[in-house]
């Protein structure tokens, strides 16, 4: 998967410029994957730590973790909090997704080119699997080693709390299953969406910026304008994947959101206004880190780049 | 439910210390709901908030707030952080009842004298719910207002975490899961309620303890000992009860275990034996407290009595 992105790089871009991203994100999701190998589903009874560990290794593209390296490294951030943050929200993302895969939610069998975990495992394990994975999101963050002042540790515990809870992802995922089968306003349609999955992805930024205490509010502000047009471009071409890119690109089932009658940024805008639209958010995303007064944004802007011109 | 558990004491201990128990009890109780009603599912999108607070509110006994406001007050506890220990407590709890209740798990459609979450609300929406109350469990330790240490709300976040996470809860969960059908030893069964129900006791004790950073080693250690003690006869006066209560008096489906061919205490011990140890683990409790070097351990005490006497 990770040479495969790699490859997907456009062409246009294939200057020195991109090879050193490429470079950089090849070397943050190695460390990414490494620790989420040692971390999750260690010690754990009963079948559940391979329920667990089936959720999350070997596939996704970790964009969190690496919006987490990404915004860390632009303000300096604490090393160790920093990978301990990114595997934080990459395992409430996969938690999400193991939910949100089984038959009482999506009722989705295919996930990243394999059976999901209720079809590997059987639904309760799948329950189980996804508690755990929230639990142990939080518990990675507070780690009695690793010398991470307790003022961060609570502070990005904070963070992914607000993102992960009724008031962020959760609240998204209510709006969404409320809204099966009603026409959407754009405005209902992008409030229903900064919750779902914006949430995670803002709160992946400013969890990197939280990794230095002494991040200014100007860099802050300018992260959070930064992270939110890239949650709406993140799901504004997860419309566009849906239609567009089949099942075998997309490592799950494409044209899920017509078959389940689901308001999207197509249905609302059509195809090319949302093509559009999300190429003025990576724009607004590349002025926003401009405005940031971060000296090192390259890696972030990259990041939004690739957001919008990814294949899947 | 409070005026009933009162009204239940035993009759030989009415006396002042049962009276003072009492009012203690009603007292702590009243700011527990308080609080909870103040705390959840507000602000929260499309009948999310509604599940939350049907899964919360008007219900259950509250033991585990009761075990942290008394650990607390016999350390000398920061008041804020026990209320709000308290409450991320007993949301745990609440998460759990709500997600084992589902049809792939226990399948169960009366709880606490009242339709299940999903009877009432659809299996989705008592999923999200379920996954919405452990996140803010964790975003009630962390309040940026409250003056709490950040060391405190730290160090209460890990022990939840510890006690919810596939080491703890979930991971007694799928033990339980493994386990129906088969004949395990005693060592087995107390292992898999250690953590299926022991650990949440257990970190309600201890996040009581955690509420004064000063706390003595020796005063944690006695308090983890009668932690384990009464995590332990919970589950045998709950599999006692499961055999001689009727479901109205439990709120609960009894019989249940048999039914569905499970191991207890009472199919391994039978039923006397099951008896006489919850006496000894209540004084093992008990002992503990007495070893403990805390002057105003009476609460605790009566909880652990209550704990073995209860009726539901």
């Amino acid at each position: 998967m990770n040479a495969e992105m790699i490859a997907e790089q456009p062409q246009a871009g294939a200057d020195l410029k991109t090879l050193d991203f490429s470079v950089w994100m090849l070397e943050r999701l190695a460390r990414t994957e490494d620790a989420l190998s040692l971390w999750v589903g260690v010690n754990t009874p009963a079948g559940l730590g391979e329920a667990m560990r089936y959720a999350v290794l070997d596939g996704g593209k970790r964009l969190r973790p690496l919006l987490v390296w990404a915004a860390a490294e632009a303000v300096g951030g604490h090393a160790a909090a920093t990978l301990r943050a990114g595997c934080a929200v990459e395992l409430i993302h996969a938690y999400s997704l193991v939910h949100d895969d089984m038959p009482c939610m999506d009722n989705d069998v295919m996930r990243r080119g394999k059976p999901t975990v209720h079809v590997q495992f059987g639904e309760a394990s799948a329950l189980l699997a996804g508690d755990a994975l929230q639990a142990l999101a939080f518990e990675l963050l507070l780690p009695e080693e690793d010398d991470i002042p307790c003022s961060m540790q609570a502070k990005l515990c904070r963070l992914l709390g607000a993102a992960a809870g009724s008031h962020g992802m959760a609240g998204g995922q209510a709006i969404d299953l409320a809204s099966v089968g009603k026409q959407l306003t754009e405005s209902q349609l992008r409030e229903m969406h900064r919750l779902k999955t914006g949430a995670l992805l803002l709160g992946s930024v400013l969890m990197g910026a939280a990794c230095n205490a002494q991040t200014e509010a100007r860099a802050i502000e300018a992260l959070t304008e930064y992270g939110q047009a890239l949650g709406v471009a993140f799901q504004v071409v997860d419309d566009i994947l849906d239609v567009v890119a089949d099942s075998a690109t997309l490592g799950k089932t494409a044209g899920k959101d017509a078959a389940n009658d689901k308001p999207t940024y197509v249905s609302l805008l059509g195809l090319e206004r949302a093509r559009a639209h999300a190429e003025e958010l990576r724009q607004q995303a590349h002025a926003a880190l401009a405005r940031s007064g971060l000296a090192d944004t390259q890696a972030l802007a990259a990041l939004a780049d690739m957001v919008v011109q990814r294949s899947h």
